[in-house]
């Protein structure tokens, strides 16, 4: 049973009416971000460690089981205070997949990024490829930072012990793991030196922009709000250099609400997985990644194209998507590191689909039927391409 | 006629029942913030150069008259920005009196402080005093940073002619600066290489946090836009490092309101500095700084003590106020610059007093007033200190 070729990818009418999003936000409802402005504006305190802004922190010290959690405006400025703080010099090692910001992140603070590869299978950086990656290295190597990738992550303790080897700080990325589990059923939040999480756009708990930095550490917590220009939160130490990365309220509200919300978005990103899996299963070239034991790690649903399989490739899979009003798109950008297979592998082969909380279970269906119907219009499509 | 000491410094009731706020917001009303917000939300556009941000943008390149306006989420990452688009390497030459967050602009992209003294009447750098640092200097100048302290400013042509004469660039820090006009008749936003305002808490227009660049130059504008990630504003070109700058729209939104109320705020601030005038007129050894020309150029009332004269220091005066639940406080931290006697006598004299759009002319006066009380009180408070 061939589904019939209807869509615009070859002449007919979208498979939605209006683009469906990438990385569709995961934001409270309207009503509830009024209200909590509401309170802001009467309090007349908008920003500068805000009765809100310490809730939050409060709040997720309790979550994570963390004595320190530092919210900042943004993950990307997260990433450089924690790099600042913990007062570096010379080589970091890093997953090839980690994001821009993680490398740059490196380059504002005089560090020099070492690319460890990434398996194609978990999209993970495992223990095995840092290790070649630090021996690659050489001297000069000064600390590791390990990533959660998209929210994955299976083996939190391996970087750890190759870190204490080398005798060796290390801290983490975890962009998109709040609220996560790891394969390995860790949580994020008390790995390593620190962990940096962003609430930015995109992210399941969001302050529309945001970030914060946990820590058990009291002195690199100091530092970190020293660094920040807290007016006051936490003791006075000396600190190199300082930023503004304070956080204003109106984020604090709705990262506040956006928490209220995790359980329940975490539950619809897996139906939403569930779906996709679903729709997509069989598809020749078409495998979906990684395990359905990730349904709440990722914020993305993640799908890798097999080009001689599919008879497509990935960017014109993509290309055929968009025409459909479906908003995909790359899973990895290449960077520097081109020359690690497995880093290489993922950025020419991964897809991300669209997620979030306005997404149903047919948005999803439809996609996965939109995807069929492309690949096996493929023939066809390259035909005209 | 001495006035009846009967503040609470001496064990009476505060002048004010409530904090008198030093630094009081000049924000828009809660309705017409409400009102934005509404609009943001129905969008569901936060934050990637939303369209507010871009109309923030066009406004102040209208406003200021100038090619290229970029929005950023906060002065302190515009002036990290501005020092790495200019791709400087070496020392450059910046007023003591300026911030913390120029000084550290300068830590983050490896450039090396040299600072220049002050003129304590008139609050400025003036340029034989930056002459005088070049000199002190010696090689390996490479750049002048430029500032509008407080909002006020007096000769702007005078770092632009330094700087030329040294063959090197000059940038400004006009963080209190927008919408301001010197004493030269000057306004800021076109002045060298670039200029960095601030919007954020306490300025008089805010964005609650926020700052924005201002230039005429299409490829420093193109390198700040990309340092920025602005998702594809401007066109791409090469940076060495990127930072999150974005601002959200909740920001532009009130920085779009606060321009809307930047003329009636103006003269109202102008009301406030004429009636902290005339109540704070013959008041031995306080003065206040600099003259009624600056009406709409500073964001503070500034007065100045001298010790001798007024019979109690400048932090007694302080603490006395503070009492009286006005909350003054020194203009100036002292810095690693403390041998520049004209920039040490700023930092030990002067003190700023609230201003903003919830204060009225009857509160100035009262300041005024308790401030009078306090003098005349000197001798009984140095007995009980």
């Amino acid at each position: 049973m061939t589904p019939p070729v209807t869509g615009a990818a070859l002449g007919g009418t979208p498979a939605f009416p209006q683009l469906l999003g990438r990385g569709r936000p995961w934001l409270p409802s309207r009503a509830r971000i009024e209200a909590a402005l509401d309170g802001i504006i009467e309090r007349h305190w908008y920003t500068n460690h805000g009765p809100l802004a310490q809730e939050l922190e409060q709040r997720l010290q309790a979550m994570l089981g963390v004595r320190h959690a530092v919210c900042v405006v943004n993950g990307t400025i997260g990433l450089v205070m924690a790099a600042e703080a913990l007062g570096l010099r010379g080589k970091v090692l890093l997953p090839a997949t980690a994001r821009q910001a993680a490398v740059d992140s490196l380059a504002w603070t005089g560090l020099q990024p070492v690319f460890a590869d990434a398996n194609p299978d978990t999209l993970l950086t495992d223990r095995g490829h840092m290790q070649a990656a630090a021996e690659q290295a050489g001297s000069g190597l000064c600390a590791m930072l390990a990533t959660r990738p998209w929210g994955l992550h299976g083996d939190t303790a391996g970087p750890i012990a190759l870190a204490s080897e080398h005798a060796i700080p290390v801290w983490f990325d975890s962009s998109d793991a709040l609220g996560s589990i790891g394969l390995d059923e860790s949580r994020p939040g008390r790995a390593g030196a620190c962990e940096v999480f962003s609430l930015g756009p995109g992210r399941m708990v969001t302050a529309t922009e945001g970030g914060c930095i946990v820590t058990d550490d009291d002195e690199l917590a100091a530092r970190l709000r020293n660094i920040r220009s807290s007016y006051g939160a936490g003791h006075p130490v000396k600190v190199v250099r300082t930023a503004n990365g304070r956080m204003s309220e109106f984020q604090a509200a709705v990262a506040l609400l956006s928490l209220d919300d995790l359980p329940a978005n975490q539950a619809h990103l897996s139906t939403l997985l569930a779906a996709y899996r679903g729709a997509l299963a069989g598809i020749p070239g078409i495998q979906m990644r990684p395990g359905a034991a990730h349904a709440t790690s990722g914020v993305s649903a993640i799908i890798s194209v097999d080009e001689a399989e599919l008879g497509l490739s990935r960017d014109d899979l993509i290309r055929c998507m968009a025409v459909e009003n479906i908003a995909a798109g790359p899973l990895l950008q290449a960077g520097a590191w081109s020359e690690l297979a497995g880093a290489a592998h993922i950025a020419a082969s991964c897809i991300r689909l669209p997620v979030g909380r306005a997404m149903t279970v047919d948005d999803a269906c439809r996609v996965g039927e939109t995807v069929r119907r492309i690949a096996h219009a493929a023939p066809a499509l390259r035909v005209r391409a």
